[in-house]
């Protein structure tokens, strides 16, 4: 069974860039990735904060949150 | 031919989590994952910094640099 990914962005540039290289490179045998925009999934912004995600982009991965670079604070999509 | 990806960190806790979960979690297909541990090979800081690297642990994938969490500041291990 495949694990769960789950990307957490906002459309910023840092937030496309990292999409477009890391998110598409994550093994497609391993893991199931999810892309979730929050800017226009304002109620999945708790559910992201609830798995540790504190700035996007974040990649959430097996539970464990990985900020990646820096685009806008989570508080900033509230 | 598969992509370079290299993996920059120093040992650190938060580098450490990111080399086991994120790292290995590249597709193997398209990616050939150099894991380098700065600490221990100062000679390749400079690489990193000119990749665009600032802190650790990062990863470069196609030469765009992109920071996971935060463990330390490249200016630490000069």
């Amino acid at each position: 069974m495949k694990q769960k990914a789950v990307f957490y962005h906002a459309g910023c540039p840092v937030c496309v860039a990292a999409e477009q290289q890391l998110a598409t490179a994550l093994d497609p045998v391993r893991y199931a990735v999810e892309i979730v925009h929050l800017g226009e999934q304002k109620s999945r912004v708790a559910e992201a904060e609830a798995a540790g995600v504190t700035s996007v982009p974040a990649l959430v991965l097996d539970g464990a949150p990985f900020h990646i670079n820096f685009g806008a604070p989570l508080t900033a999509l509230k």
